[in-house]
């Protein structure tokens, strides 16, 4: 990309949770924006949205939307995607992808910038953002796989219904006041909006985070080892995923094992991990200290805690992973992404 | 034990969650009965508990309680069972211990009457029964262990307040309610109530059940790992957990990773779980069945689901356990060994 003192910026999605914190991060870092498009389905055109003091009208997502846009941040599901990415990667913008659908596109980048930076210059035209789950595992990963290798990843997730957009969340509040006040509870979005067969979230472990594939694993759990070995660029890592949605608005928590490919010292793992970017580690049993979602809302970091030695096997750790789903899992890592491009832009 | 028509049964505890699902048992199992003695702390002694439409007062436990008792099934904490106990095994009564207190004496068995109902009858007056969280894996694993053999399992659970008592339940749902009106939150009992440092439950997740040990694994982990190696009676099962406490009231979820000693066929293993006396498969991710949580509450059975072979390791599978922590979990594992001793009673 030609450096420029400030970009044109298109959100495509600016209503949904994602948009809305995109949104928020260009103004909060104060990215250097000249003129910014905020783009949504019919439904939302004409709406308004603050952003630094002025009122930007949200329009509708064309492809005639994209001209003279530099950048065109994504999150507007897998559709929209599919259908309007290829106009603006031709137009020349770059398009930062936040759905799933060119993560596993061997032309796209899939990238994490503290993991695999240097992929997003082999993009043309789309760079893709991993799945949530996966980004907030793989930051914690990164200094273990460098240091030691990783043979072996059992992921289980308890993953915020935020991930699953604005309405999963009103549903989860909804629902959670009909238990309180021993009223029938309403069902219509959880687990999966596409799919006719809804469940109570609020008070309840759902163990269903988006479609079934026939090996019996999700699509998300496959996310989560398809993305995890293409972000590593190592097919060899072995990952095996259990996702699950748990009544929580934002934050995602993961219980981790990873099996290492050499033994290794509990001391430097956590200074590794102290010392990564954008990872903090909470982690002081006797002060019962450690990563909540609750607390990792609204920050961009990935918390790391419960780090401590496999009984079993001499070369596993196990460890409490956390982050806001819809920062560093979402509209962070795609604002990042844009913002390291920036920096190399010549 | 000598049989009799009607036995006299002692609650010990029989205001707490545990306790009072005891004594809904008792009735509606139509237990045979002849004296009902409830016992508590001096806070509860004189209130008044229904039982087959006779109120029973509730009595101070003391060691004079329980002459001419037969079982006494106790759920009032560890340090009364430790006091407590020795008193009523010596008075010729069975002890049925629900607390922490004597689960790895190696004179006391710890018994899940579907999994080793032969350790029944080695008690010396005291019978332990496991932790919730391990009883309703132990029910999944049992008919592995017993085609295959288990050489590893991996477990997070998604637990229950209700495990930590009536006033878990309702530290639920007053910070649920304080979260939903913007007000601020208290907290009082959770994650531990013996501890000082105190965390929220509504719309989190916290991955600490009882105290940390040096290793870094709460009492809670190191009980699955202890009890599954003495239920089964093999120390070289490999265990490793995460026990977490999400805001669910009743029932607990795991998600649990085993890796089998030999190679299985997954029908063949889906065939062993159905014919599994007390487990209820139920598994169709196409019509987006499996177990839950809410599903589960209220009812006597283990239900699994998930079924699916690892990814990765030949002889692992992946499945999801669910059952309600005071029934299965607790209040009827108790229950029925009591019934087992009456059933073989000479």
């Amino acid at each position: 990309m030609r450096k420029k003192s400030k970009y044109n910026v298109a959100v495509v999605g600016a209503t949904g949770a994602v948009g809305q914190q995109m949104i928020h991060l260009l103004e909060k870092r104060n990215f250097p924006i000249d003129r910014l498009k905020l783009l949504a389905s019919s439904r939302s055109k004409g709406k308004v949205v603050p952003f630094k003091g002025h009122d930007v009208v949200i329009e509708e997502a064309t492809p005639e939307s994209f001209d003279d846009i530099d950048f065109a941040l994504f999150s507007a599901g897998g559709k929209t995607s599919k259908y309007l990415a290829p106009y603006v990667a031709q137009s020349g913008a770059i398009v930062i992808d936040n759905s799933n659908a060119f993560r596993m596109d061997p032309n796209v980048p899939l990238v994490v910038p503290e993991v695999n930076p240097e992929e997003i210059f082999k993009h043309q035209g789309i760079i893709a953002n991993p799945n949530c789950s996966t980004i907030q595992m793989v930051m914690a990963l990164k200094p273990l796989y460098d240091h030691f290798g990783i043979e072996r990843i059992i992921v289980s997730t308890y993953q915020a219904v935020s991930g699953a957009g604005n309405q999963a969340i009103q549903e989860l509040k909804q629902q959670s006041k009909q238990v309180l006040n021993g009223e029938e509870v309403s069902k219509a979005i959880l687990p999966v909006g596409s799919l006719p067969i809804k469940k109570q979230i609020a008070f309840n472990a759902i163990p269903q985070i988006d479609v079934f594939e026939e090996n019996g694993f999700t699509l998300e759990e496959m996310k989560m080892v398809r993305e995890t070995k293409k972000i590593f660029g190592d097919s060899s890592i072995k990952v095996t995923a259990t996702c699950v949605r748990i009544p929580v608005v934002y934050g995602h928590s993961e219980s981790v094992y990873v099996e290492l490919k050499q033994s290794y010292d509990l001391k430097q793992v956590i200074e590794l991990l102290k010392s990564a970017s954008g990872v903090v580690v909470i982690d002081d049993p006797l002060q019962q200290e450690y990563p909540l979602a609750i607390d990792a809302a609204g920050k961009l970091e990935v918390f790391v805690g419960r780090i401590r030695r496999d009984l079993d096997h001499p070369n596993a750790l196990n460890m409490w992973v956390v982050s806001d789903n819809l920062l560093k899992g979402a509209a962070w890592n795609a604002v990042q992404i844009a913002e390291e491009i920036i920096k190399n832009a010549k």
